[in-house]
């Protein structure tokens, strides 16, 4: 229930509905997300639970022990009608649970040069889906985070959070200008790995530094001068067949799970007897 | 033109009409491209060509040399208006080109064991976009082809074609029972590797052997009884994070590329001096 002194259910939904839209998202620094699943990946990672919208008549009941549980921890719930779970809601099939949630950015100054398998720097990225499906791979392969280096690219836009089957929530998030990336990168004595279809050397031979960062440029256009001047090398992928160049996501996989087979490898030989 | 004998203009735009749906793409064996990209593509892997549907007003001057050279070689080209064109067109913008061209199905009698990198076998695949970006990968890495092993899947579908980008022009596809698949790869001593979060090894594991088909299942429920009976061997990707399991081509991706990475080590092994 909302607390006495605060807004009407009515203009609480209003809100909710406004962040489908980026200046909302930008002006808030909220998001929402809806359905079980995300919902519930998203109170697991602990993140920063501004409301909970829960329609009793929608929600299964595995939902009600959960909500009852947040409020007992002090979350807002706001107690919704199906109508009024419909009017905000962004999914093919009304779940009767959502979450508004802060967007988790943190600064470049926080992020941890040896977390992780690598971190990833992107430039704009087109498709929420690509982005999705991108951020969905980074969390499964072990990445630190994501550096954004274009401010076009919004990965709190409720195709890009659901297409990620709740792999934003694992990742640290970052804003950076290309400066504050090379001074980053450079403070820290790491590399910065274009992916690019004419890099230098082969994906399989990426040095394994720390902090690595790949960076991935545009779908359709790849790295811009501006990107790979941040690179201090930069990686193909040697195809065989006709078709021109790899899926946006397909190919990030590709690179990131050779890292990550390279990195544990190295590990293995690392440990004694190994 | 079309054949003074021939069908007239409308019913042949009709019948391409026809060719989004499914039963008269079975029932004719044919389907449908448009755009540059995937008509120039097709008309250059040599498939079997219709027809071509050609658009002056709409499609640029770099298609009319090739409409001609076609011609030349005696393919049928049938010249519409704009009007006629789009009303035939499945794209978001009307090109002005489009083919007829027959499906290139070939018999698993006819596929080369050690043809490629290795065989993909496919179950159901729900999503044309994921089948699409599996096709688009699977040229890419050097499959040799595709054997369908569910007749619910159909490439030839345009999201599918579309999803692509030219890669379902060069590979073998074969549709074939359980008991064909068991056959052909027990008679050439192959085997049958099941994509499968519950793998028996780590896809960095996977014997190269030949024929190798790997084997994936539907993009939810994996591998069915009747699949995993077929497999000597299932193989996983063990993951880092929170996000349940990778994108379907994302995952066939990551196999795929490590399996190429290990042939071509091999063959650098085997060469002298390697």
């Amino acid at each position: 229930m909302p607390r006495p002194d605060g807004p009407h259910p009515d203009e609480l939904l209003r809100r909710i509905r406004e962040l489908d839209l980026r200046p909302a998202r930008d002006a808030t620094g909220h998001y929402y997300v809806e359905g079980l699943r995300q919902v519930f990946c998203a109170l697991d990672a602990n993140l920063p639970l501004e409301l909970l919208v829960y329609c009793e008549a929608l929600a299964p009941t595995i939902a009600q022990r959960r909500v009852r549980l947040a409020r007992r921890e002090g979350v807002r719930v706001l107690r919704v009608s199906p109508e009024q779970f419909r009017s905000v809601s962004i999914a093919a099939r009304a779940s009767g649970i959502g979450a508004v949630l802060g967007q988790h950015w943190s600064s470049i100054h926080d992020a941890d040069p040896a977390g992780g398998l690598c971190w990833i720097g992107l430039g704009v990225t087109r498709s929420p889906g690509n982005l999705g499906t991108l951020l969905r791979t980074a969390d499964a392969v072990g990445v630190a985070g994501v550096i954004f280096l274009d401010r076009l690219t919004d990965p709190f836009d409720h195709r890009v959070v659901r297409a990620s089957m709740g792999g934003i929530f694992g990742l640290r998030l970052v804003r950076a200008t290309h400066a504050e990336l090379a001074d980053w990168v450079s403070s820290h004595r790491g590399e910065v790995v274009g992916a690019s279809p004419r890099g230098d050397v082969s994906y399989t031979d990426i040095p394994l530094r720390t902090p690595l960062v790949v960076l991935l440029g545009e779908e359709w256009r790849g790295l811009t001068e501006d990107e790979l001047r941040l690179c201090g090398l930069t990686a193909a992928i040697p195809m065989a067949g006709r078709a021109d160049s790899l899926n946006f996501g397909v190919s990030a996989a590709v690179v990131l799970f050779d890292l990550r087979r390279r990195a544990r490898d190295a590990a293995a030989t690392l440990r004694p007897g190994g």
